[in-house]
């Protein structure tokens, strides 16, 4: 057996005293200030009945609460299961019930959103972990190190698909994952990681954790404002950032154009691929773009693409990090390379499992079939084609969405496009195209249409484009396909 | 169960094919040529009997010849034992005999030791890795990732006690290492670790492996010559490069007044404390010192010392690394800061026991009792006051050998000292210290006992010092204090 990892916080704690573990609204939260809140707030918990191995779940917003709330549910013992704030409160209670969970933590300021989960979750105690005022005068308290195969928290998945489902992620899936990016993307003692991605999902709230693993700085923001996160790259001297494409895009058209400084080593971009014109404009600024591809079960980050790949490679998630396996299977055998299949992985960031389902994310070998289609080229460079509950089966031809709208994004006039299957009396299933048009541009069907001929094959050719002003969307920010599909 | 851990060499050479895995002797082999030697090379050894688990033991000086092996066995699935070649035949049985070992890698020319320790131990079946020439022919054939929990290597303690024992290193030991290695000195994809210390030791094999890890250069001397450390800092433009004390005493007095190019960045110094002379000397030539207190039975770092603190905590090792906790003990308790006890440590780069021994290295809750001696101040700095074995008992007074060695060394005539207790008629014991004088100097016992008297108590004050030209050591290097008490 392993030994048990000592508690991060503690580790940081003690050799990175003074230096600052949160930056938010302009505040600094040194590791020793960090630590004596948790202490404080650990206390609190357990004083209200929060016991090792208890699920508490967090109903707070980013920001120094959350980062507080965080900690303080390692050091009581317990997993922590953040919730997403845009949620419904009745799909919240269900969350709450899914994980059994004993406590929620709610905001210190009034709430109708916590007001209305509580009274739904009788079963569930409330607990407000409010600010001490000046400073804490707890001292901290080193508490016992964990397990590495520990569960530290529930991850509830944005997937587009089906109910979210709880992911258990152990303290060795953050640590392993934590450092297979950090063999990757390099490792600076100064670095400030920018978090504008909501921390109740794996993106942001894998920021705060290599951050207190590495003992750097995670710089925290309530939520995404593109001026935002450039004022804070230039004054808060961020050195990495976080995104997804359409956030880069912002965030780019929020500059105008100035280049960046050259502290900002890495953009990392997850949740599809880049499109070229974006890439081109971020090479033309020096914005250094490392596309990922990741996901809550794998702790977030699986492959990464290298930004002298970018260009070369375009659409490609890149090679796995660190210790992780990947491959392309068709019906439980691998298949060649260039050929699609699912993409399944392996190794130690992967979650051993769902909460309380039962059901084992992997198999008995741990492999984690994805669920995502996808590719491997003769370099061995990944491409995701797209979930494989959305293939398109159209005239006996399988389509992958993602592929035509990447193509579709290549066009000038194309702000955003999405392509599903619906139905046709003829064909059974045919290709269809939701196009969002760049403000003031005017593009045609027939237009949209030969452009994708020029790129695929006939039969990939949308038969029918709707011009839509906006999507409906998961509260991560994914297009709903399926909602889109069913509204034709 | 934490999924298994995919092949560092497969992971470079597929993502990092062309960057120089390893240079030695002006020769540069890329991660994807290394990959290929590797895979050769294990064919050679399966064919050779090799089964997995086998215990494989390597009698090659560092080289390539060496790193090649290192990853030969791996991918045969074997378990490394690197043994020291400055032992000598009968020394080198016994380690063999220890471990089983079904076989022994010698070297390609003709070799006396190879040719005396295969004709002591006929159950070890002997296996020459010749170089194909010209270009690998093999195509890099990947092998399934490795448990974390799985022995990769059996690595000896070079340590001056008693009986070398075998350890037992696991992937995830060596994987955790790198880990907290690269926490705590940052981590550069451009990295370059200078190996001059033996690759059979755990000093110099934590760098062959930390470099496959993260993916950066290891460069390799066959043998430590100050001169050639230098000129390799220059022109190989080496980052990273560990020592011992008194070798780098030796590589300053080599370099003369010319001051160190600012890409070396780390100067990592094991094997007790740098005397402040030869630190200020440092700081003086930009030479970033790190000292490290780490052993065998822990992967090797445990605790470093970072440049800023050097000075100020003079004789520290520091504060433990990520994921390490460290305690110090007296009849199985803690003690307050300050007093002195066992050092007792752990975390996930401990090893699981000794080979064959069925001794557990540690207690049942993951406990590693390191025997040294130490102490922690109120600012949580580790202190190491020697080894347990080595307390003098004089007159009821416990007196540490460490702590008036580095009093001793604080005298500017004193080039190096020893202290160890001696039988008296009066006392039982007392303190004798054997000195090493620099050249030229002239220093009388008077003089350094009313040296030592300044600084200590006055029980510890050596009653008796012999001058000495050198010293018995270890095959590493250490002073073997027992040999000097015994030798009076």
């Amino acid at each position: 057996m392993i030994g048990p990892l000592r508690n991060w916080l503690d580790q940081r704690a003690g050799d990175r005293a003074t230096h600052p573990a949160i930056v938010c609204d302009g505040v600094a939260l040194t590791y020793a200030d960090l630590a004596a809140r948790a202490t404080a707030a650990a206390e609190r918990l357990t004083d209200a009945g929060v016991r090792p191995g208890d699920r508490v779940a967090v109903l707070l917003e980013n920001g120094m609460a959350f980062a507080v709330a965080l900690h303080a549910v390692m050091r009581a013992g317990a997993i922590l299961a953040p919730l997403d704030r845009r949620l419904h409160a009745p799909e919240l209670q269900a969350r709450l019930g899914a994980i059994e969970a004993s406590h929620l933590l709610v905001p210190e300021h009034d709430d109708t959103l916590a007001h209305d989960v509580i009274a739904r979750c009788p079963d569930c105690r409330p607990v407000v972990l409010d600010e001490p005022t000046g400073t804490w005068p707890t001292p901290v308290r080193p508490v016992p190190g964990m397990a590495l195969d520990a569960p530290h928290a529930i991850v509830f998945t944005s997937g587009t698909t089906a109910q979210a489902r709880g992911v258990v992620l152990t303290y060795g899936n953050h640590a392993w994952s934590a450092f297979a990016s950090a063999c990757n993307l390099g490792l600076d003692p100064d670095d400030r990681w920018l978090a504008c991605l909501p921390c109740c999902h794996i993106g942001g709230l894998s920021i705060l954790l290599r951050s207190v693993i590495y003992g750097t700085t995670a710089v925290v923001h309530r939520r995404f404002d593109p001026g935002a996160v450039n004022r804070a790259i230039e004054r808060e001297r961020v050195t990495v950032v976080s995104v997804v494409a359409s956030m880069l895009e912002r965030i780019l058209e929020a500059r105008g154009a100035e280049s960046y400084p050259p502290w900002l080593r890495c953009v990392l971009v997850g949740g599809g691929p880049v499109p070229a014109p974006l890439l081109e404009h971020c090479a033309a600024l020096g914005v250094p773009v490392v596309q990922t591809y990741g996901m809550t079960e794998a702790a977030s980050q699986i492959a990464t693409l290298s930004p002298r790949d970018a260009l070369r490679k375009l659409g490609s998630a890149g090679k796995p990090l660190f210790g992780m396996e990947l491959r392309v299977c068709r019906d439980g055998t691998g298949v060649e390379p260039g050929e699609v299949g699912e993409i399944e992985v392996r190794g130690p960031t992967v979650t051993p499992g769902y909460y309380a389902s039962g059901a084992a994310a992997t198999d008995a070998s741990g492999w984690l079939r994805t669920g995502d289609l996808g590719r491997v080229d003769a370099e061995g460079y990944l491409y995701v084609v797209g979930r494989r509950d959305d293939v398109i089966v159209s005239g006996g031809e399988n389509i992958h969405p993602a592929e035509v709208e990447n193509v579709l994004a290549l066009h000038p006039g194309v702000g955003e496009g999405c392509v599903a299957g619906v139905a046709d009396a003829h064909w059974g299933t045919v290709v269809a195209a939701w196009v969002r048009l760049k403000p003031g541009t005017v593009v045609t069907e027939k237009e949209l249409q030969s452009h994708v001929r020029a790129h695929l094959a006939a039969f990939k050719v949308p038969k029918r484009v709707f011009f839509v002003d906006d999507f409906p969307r998961t509260v991560s920010g994914k297009i709903r396909r399926v909602a889109l599909a069913a509204g034709v």
